[in-house]
């Protein structure tokens, strides 16, 4: 068994991680801290653990060493963090925001503070396995990225060669309100928050940078919040080279992820679910993908979907463990969703 | 045109209040207080006032006299500033619990804290037209019930008369998220309160010494938060002296409201909405009752509905208010409610 | 009293045409027709006009003579009615899409079948007081248009003279189950509907015919099912022929709907409600609109909101009548929305 | 591996076993029948088995023998299949109402028809494992319980003893969409039934016959309708028969349940999750059971909440199928749950 620990538990892409953790066959979840449960049952936070585990919360400052840690911590606490966390474990893997830019400037730029751990960005591979793969396999700092940019990065990935050069993809992000995390704040209040269509960031969101570095594409990125707790959807426009023709597009999305056990292609002409539907993702790894042609422009209109809180954080996370320690891709990643939810 | 204030003006009670003087045609709405928002002005907080008014919040110190104040403070903080405001104000409108019960006491026992000014209490009158229409007509301090209560008073008063001497009463309320105000806790945190059906009271709600108070029956009440922001149904089940036939119940309910400008009686035999559903009443004054009788013990089953911030205060607040100085009751109260929403 | 009838008053648009008439102080509803429930109480299927009304629906055949006839069929259904509905009014309200389009080819080419009265198209007004004010005020036909086109208008005109020549407006509509109508189908399924963030037109939305008719944009429209009733959000992205500062936009926008009873310039730089949110329109005839500047590419991202059963509907056709009337232009129309909702 | 059938595939009960079944490691699901949907993708109908099977649904006339067979039809349909259905396999588990009830009297009571299949009804063996699992690891014909039957029977068993003799039980249920299935009629329509409280059976809920049967307990039910589409909660209030103190009450529930590996007490003082809640329980086997007494009159309120189609159906007949094949009883039923959603 594989000893790790989740340092930063108690939020909501902590406690996805203890679920699946204890849930997986080849893991030993052996500490889960929390500065502010410290002592408490991690069920008394994570009620679905009820049952699955009798452990505690404990202080981060007391955490021993593990094969693998994995760090749920808020921006900028995670780069204060890292390195320390970086001799207590084998392979750290990385939630946070603060290990996804490759160019520290580039972070400043979007997240508005400076980079503290600049030396250290390049020791982390990015976390996706549809992209990095190789890299994964021996990797000893991994930095899982943001759940709107796993959606548009695995939407737009088989449209890179034929995206017209230089043309502005814009990105449409709609999300549930586990993805502002477990802050008790205004913004998250049932009254104000519920059925709404709150646009948050009309043009700049953050995650436009990591769209950029991983497919070369110049991306703005707008995003809604919308009525559900988990679940993300990325509706993307992209002007082409050249006029392409459905059978083609589908052929190469069906090439690109043929192999993937997480990705599924979802772009049917009929029927309530014929493009990437967020809700019966809830709680599975899959990230559909899915696309339609604008005929009348020739651009292609490119969806994807999945749980933020699993493709896009944690179970994203555990699928990097996996191949990291060489284990099937799939192991502790079974669950594939409900219908109807 | 009657000058009003209302203090306690950033809440959601607060808030509906404003709206519906903002409406009011006899009124001007001169001063909404905050400690929080003063300086700030009224639609910053609530959005839906945007173009109603150029109001700003003030400091709660600096109230002037009005000819009617209405206090939609939180418990034990209403019980503060009552002594001063009474003397601010010809008739003060209280939306708190501190004075709806008559007897300390029983304030004590349900609530856990003494009451700090019980020699007020008798000033009070209770502030549901349907059971004290005439004293409200001349009362110099009001004190408007709790949504739940009132939803429970208004099913049970045509039963008051035939429930078995003695027996118990039992309530169950259900409730939507605006209930727990604007408090930004873990309560109320959409991810959690998203979808619940959290029975957040098993028995012993303090809104069932209201309903003892009024109806003098013997009750234990249950409540339960439901997925809403607005709207509150209780039913509640009563056992009969002696058996009743459906016709005569439904005989003593239209006489007990025929002449309620806000009691609609609802209990049909089939449809959707055959008996008192609160989504249709948002934003309304209505109380919808109805009633079913459960041939096999006779017992009845009484229903009500209400919106929680209007008929389960605000509104309620300014039907007393309109009695008060002899307006058409429905003045300033005429919206209706939607279907669908 | 104005006398007005409304042809199709089962449906959601009939409804809410009903609620706003029964409340309108200048006129008298005399009919409503429902072929399927001709006969039954307008009540028994609209709950809300409980205590507001003891009409009943009547067959559409037997259709009196009235003032003004509101006609809120589907399509196709529409067009079959009007030509005999303009002999019983002195103006019909055609709610609609079967009158929006001037071109009986963009009509074929948008809805698939071709249009049945092609010579009535020229005698309809566009109902758009925000651009047709003048002809609707003598009008005795006008052509609705649809909620989610009303909404993307009223954002895009003040940004029409600065649009790039050419260049492609994007349009992303999302939009409440109750557009869908009140068709008992397995799209519009509860354990289906809800919570999906359901792209149902990745491109190519009909709107997009009206709102190119109607600002001459070159436009590209996508649309979304979110979880919502009530409640539709355009968010159009538009490329400038040159830099605009947001303070210009913003003079423009408020120049535009200075005057304007029905529009508020919603764009503020913080807030939970910064931008238009429908949910605190519902029920309310404001279409709020805002805006904001893409500083990487000098972009405006476009915005706007509004109940798509009121001011994408039935609202807006009252105030049509209003303005066809000579009555002051928000009568029956002050209802300003709730919040918390 | 074991080979099974669902027949009545293509709706929400269907779908469920169908779900748990090809996630079940000792299964092999080689018939799924759906008149409507024959020769169609299960995938079509249940968008969560893409990747998970390539199987059609097949029609019911076809079906050939099985292991077992679960039989997922409505109500008197399942009676006219039965008798054809129990030659073609070693195992039948029917999910419909009609073999519940052990006497066909009280069927056409509850149901207003007759029962078709009196002479069957022996046969059949309550699908319940906490109630009988003996007689379940030999049965040849189960009939699973009611969703709320199960939650009410599981939430009073450990009282049964303490019950006041003769005294009334009340049971008030809660419940999504999905427990009226799929049927697309207008109780079902995403803007009716959004955000209601409906209490759709004020008295006399059928599943009251069947808690009766297990229990021995004198018992009237309620049911409302909530904003979900998936869980159910009852809440259940029983007069005892001598006063009893909380320690002995979580003594008993502890004792009862001890080794249920679906069953969990949850009755804590505090927390947001401290009585059941379904929300939590969205797509697990899991039933939680809590209690709190209500300290003046003596009574306790007993508590439960499940997946209405998981251990209310699908999931407890698995359960059912391991139980009676020998297997561990969690085969194929780990998923624990989620949080939040």
């Amino acid at each position: 068994m594989t000893d790790v620990a989740v340092v930063g538990a108690s939020g909501y892409i902590g406690g996805e991680l203890l679920r699946l953790l204890l849930g997986h066959p080849r893991v030993r979840l052996s500490a889960a801290t929390s500065t502010r449960y410290a002592g408490r049952r991690l069920d008394s936070v994570h009620p679905n653990l009820r049952d699955q585990t009798d452990l505690t919360f404990s202080e981060p400052e007391r955490l021993a060493d593990h094969d693998v840690v994995f760090l749920a911590a808020s921006r900028t606490a995670a780069m204060a963090l890292v390195p320390r966390l970086l001799d207590r474990a084998k392979c750290l893997v990385d939630l946070s925001p603060d290990f996804r830019l490759r160019d520290p400037d580039t972070y400043a730029d979007h997240y508005g503070t400076p980079h503290t751990a600049p030396e250290l960005l390049d020791r982390f591979v990015p976390g996706l396995p549809e992209s990095h793969r190789t890299d994964l396999a021996s990797a000893d700092a991994v930095s899982v990225p943001g759940c709107m940019a796993t959606a548009a990065i695995l939407a737009l990935r088989p449209l890179v060669p034929l995206a017209a050069p230089g043309a502005l993809v814009t990105v449409d992000g709609r999300i549930g309100s586990s993805g502002s995390g477990v802050g008790a704040t205004q913004v998250n209040l049932h009254a104000e928050r519920s059925g709404v269509m709150r646009l948050f960031a009309p043009a700049g969101h953050r995650h436009e940078a990591e769209i950029t570095q991983t497919t070369g594409l110049a991306v703005r990125m707008s995003a809604t919040g919308v009525e559900a707790v988990r679940g993300a959807q990325v509706v993307c426009r992209v002007p082409l080279a050249r006029p392409c023709r459905e059978a083609e597009l589908r052929r190469r999305y069906l090439d690109c992820y043929r192999d993937e056990p997480f990705v599924r292609v979802v772009a049917q002409r009929r029927g309530l679910y014929r493009l990437p539907e967020p809700k019966i993702l809830t709680g599975s790894n899959f990230c559909d993908v899915g696309f339609a042609v604008d005929d009348r422009t020739g651009a292609v209109v490119a969806v994807a979907a999945l749980d933020n809180l699993v493709k896009g954080g944690a179970g994203n996370a555990v699928q990097c463990l996996n191949i990291r320690m060489g284990w099937p891709e799939s192991t502790g990643l079974g669950f594939a969703g409900l219908h109807p939810i």
